[in-house]
């Protein structure tokens, strides 16, 4: 099938090499030209505008876009409308809030465009060599690219969701279990630091990937962190976050849902962007009051 | 009455001015003597030994401990035991855990001796002037005492709240809750304080004392700290604690009761104690491990 | 002054008796016209319509609104605003959002129109004999309405809070800090009631009420609560919430701040609204998977 | 080696069937004879008591055990203690917790016997077909046994973890990340299931499983369950536990370390036994004083 593929960043551009892989025909933009002079070197047809992406493709016109999600996202999709007719198909690969997915889903439909979101899963490494998809869309567009999506996916990796904003919505939550998985690895290997024991944590992760309930991808990734720096003494424990964690508790919020383990995971990355907190200073200063507990001073 | 206490910290020295203002006698001894000859001054009779102290007393001796708990209230109770008599009552009016209470109250009886466990709470100012206290005992014990602890408590600051023991649960509970509505109040003025807003947080904190729902004493106190410091810039929000959150939270554990805010609240405080996290670097190292995020160098 | 007040629920009727006591003048509106004639008896002009409100009020008209928040609020500010003039004064005195106020204050400023946002707390008591007002707007505006303020409300319970929203704002505060409050409370209590000890629950709240740090306007609402059904036994456990807690913990996350007594109080009332959750299920099952731990079937 | 087996159970018996497929000669005893006999005819030999066991072991004996973690297992070590002489070891399977194992380690070896704490992992499958093992115990005694640790786990599933102790905190730390993983998966599954989406949860299951961050054994179990209860329609949500996750929370109050995602999969797990709270009627209570909001009666 032919693809035109907007955005050439980590994501966008290993998926393309993905797809030359397995045969299909990209044209490829990005707002970097050196992006998509590199990747016409690998066999994709380049283009140096949106325009140019859809003079290049053929009816129906499928584009996927893989930008960062938000204003760009809404800039991209917005210049589309104009650009694009009945019966195309747009595909948002990135991490949209399923909100704008829904919206943006009857906004192109006034025009008979079709739209596609996909959660994307895997990482870099996913993107070039078998990712993990999670599509929502009409059946009918979904049924269209379904080829398209299992070549470039692992074995079972890709799974219709159901209707639009289906995809964006279950990789939104994926996500929030993710941050959920890792606090919890990270609150067990904080308690082993401080325990009175001496473990080696490579050894450690590995032994748990080995048999154990635990066993999980992300524990192989611990395993390779510790490999390369034991103690992890290089970096500072700062645990930005990128909008999914937040938008999953802003759903359970909406949905009346109890999520407490996914809400402390993201409040305990807000806390950890802090090295002194307000919060503290207040009950270190009502103790103080009532109790005459001593509070630590600034600058001692 | 005649009560011999033992223990002239903040707390001990102002429970016997106030136990002096209602015409008790008072045996009072310290290992420091200093102290001692203190509170001679004000009108205690004094002691340089827990023996002098007991020989000073009349049977049935009533002997109070305000002593740190843990290990010293433990060595104290050891002595007593050896020098007191069937029919003696002793007091303990510190934050024992009630575990050790139940123990002690056990062993004491092997003699004879009654125990009577006291929590307080009201800080050194309601030491002072007025107390508020919740005894655990003896009913027949209890009523001996009523009246000495009716006279240095507030009017209703005293409850005699049932067998061994349930003096301090009872204020381990009070403390947990204390932990819980700090926490709340800080939350609340941190959020402030990252708001786009800006408020005067002595002013807020005494609009918020005047006819809201949230108007309590920890919000007068939250007033006072204000005044003194607007932005509490001189102090660090390092949140230290003394143990009976940590008990509440063990004890609802043992009890199999959800208690989330008292747990965070706890929680909170023994991470404002670090500045920086191996959780934090756990969760770092993972995310830079599956999406190359970037993470934040030591010494950067 | 003159005052037209729409919405004569419990908050806004007894809001006017206020007023009157004051000697304000009220002209007073609902759509339930039982309210109004209820009100005129007291002593408030009546209105059938917001048009007949709008025309017996002098200019500059001052607008009250004690309407529920939400669409009403804003049906009613959308009517207004074609009925009122430049130099006119709306007064929201419900908990609204303040991201919806903002926006408000913003629509009607196109007109000239003057916004004030006022967080009103203290319950049907405090509308009746002296509330509790945090008022955000131009200070002109508030300084101008000052006077009236002052009189309805308790000694220092008052407060001009800033610009436009930082009313809203700040009572949007209040209520996540009493959210935390209420639940830590009621853990205590529920640790209590799980103990081995017989606690008179009245009584504990009471004794915490005189001298203790906790001691605070809700512990004697505990109090009373505790009076009329000592063990609550007449009522069940369901925590239902009405908007606030949730935009507290939103507002948070929008700060990136961690507020995680706030969070688990708001999560445990939806908790409470399910008596048997999805969660538990999965958890269970997962149980039984891996260790063959039973589950508990559906009707047993 | 010559293995003595105590306890026969789900584990024990998997693991005797797991050592035999290796070779080694195992002396089997359990105090149900049943057990015993079943495991007579897969080649074990038989011992009907204790002593039996011991008499059937050649010296320098090894006696592991698979009993209940508690009372049985302490019972089981003080026979012990008089049956076994210097040089002999013991291996606890079990999930014992380890500050009790750094006692019995140092109550054995006043007899010189040695002691060794092996955390097992990977469930009863796992026991029969390759084990995940953590074991903490002398250097000189772990290589002893190695070989045959090494032969009945999975590859790279065997750790010495170092001095006694290690194993069982090592295991501990295990179960109570992976109270909180099996917490994050459940939330996820709730949200969904409240979404206004139509998830087909063993698809959502399989895609996470292939090539997403999140694929992890646990997550195959949660495809497993789908398979079998498509909504686990047939379950109640009641999320039973059995210790290591509640050691986790209380170690980590010990080590001053904030766990707050570990504390709330198990707190969650105690609210679940409950299917109304006391908690919540405190609430519902204060709600109705001050807001006069309305309460669910009971037999409502």
């Amino acid at each position: 099938m032919q693809i035109g593929m907007v955005g050439l960043g980590k994501m966008g551009y290993n998926l393309v090499l993905n797809l030359l892989d397995h045969k299909h025909d990209v044209v490829a933009y990005d707002v970097n030209q050196t992006q998509v002079k590199e990747i016409e070197k690998e066999g994709a047809s380049s283009a140096y505008s949106l325009e140019e992406l859809v003079t290049k493709l053929e009816k129906p016109r499928v584009v996927w876009l893989m930008v960062p999600a938000g204003e760009i996202t809404e800039q991209v999709l917005s210049s589309l409308k104009n650009l694009l007719d009945k019966e195309d198909i747009v595909i948002d690969g990135g991490n949209s809030n399923y909100k704008d997915t829904l919206e943006r889903a009857e906004s192109l439909s006034d025009k008979g465009i079709s739209f596609v979101d996909v959660g994307t899963s895997g990482g870099v490494e996913g993107a070039r060599n078998g990712v993990c998809m999670m599509a929502g869309g009409d059946e009918r567009v979904l049924n269209y690219l379904e080829p398209v999506f299992k070549d470039i996916s692992v074995k079972d990796g890709y799974l219709a969701s159901g209707k639009p904003g289906s995809g964006h919505f279950l990789k939104m939550i994926h996500n929030g279990i993710e941050y959920g998985m890792m606090q919890a690895i990270a609150e067990g290997f904080d308690i082993l630091e401080k325990s009175p024991f001496d473990y080696n944590y490579e050894e450690v992760a590995k032994v748990w990937n080995n048999g154990s309930v635990i066993r999980s991808w992300l524990m192989e990734l611990t395993e390779n962190a510790f490999k390369k720096d034991p103690k992890l003494s290089e970096i500072r424990g700062v645990m930005n976050s990128s909008g999914e964690g937040k938008w999953t508790v802003e759903t359970a919020l909406d949905l009346q849902t109890a999520a407490p383990v996914i809400a402390m995971s993201l409040m305990m990355r807000y806390r950890s962007q802090e090295t002194d907190t307000f919060n503290g200073k207040v009950v270190a200063a009502l103790r103080n009051e009532f109790g005459g507990h001593e509070v630590v001073k600034v600058n001692k």
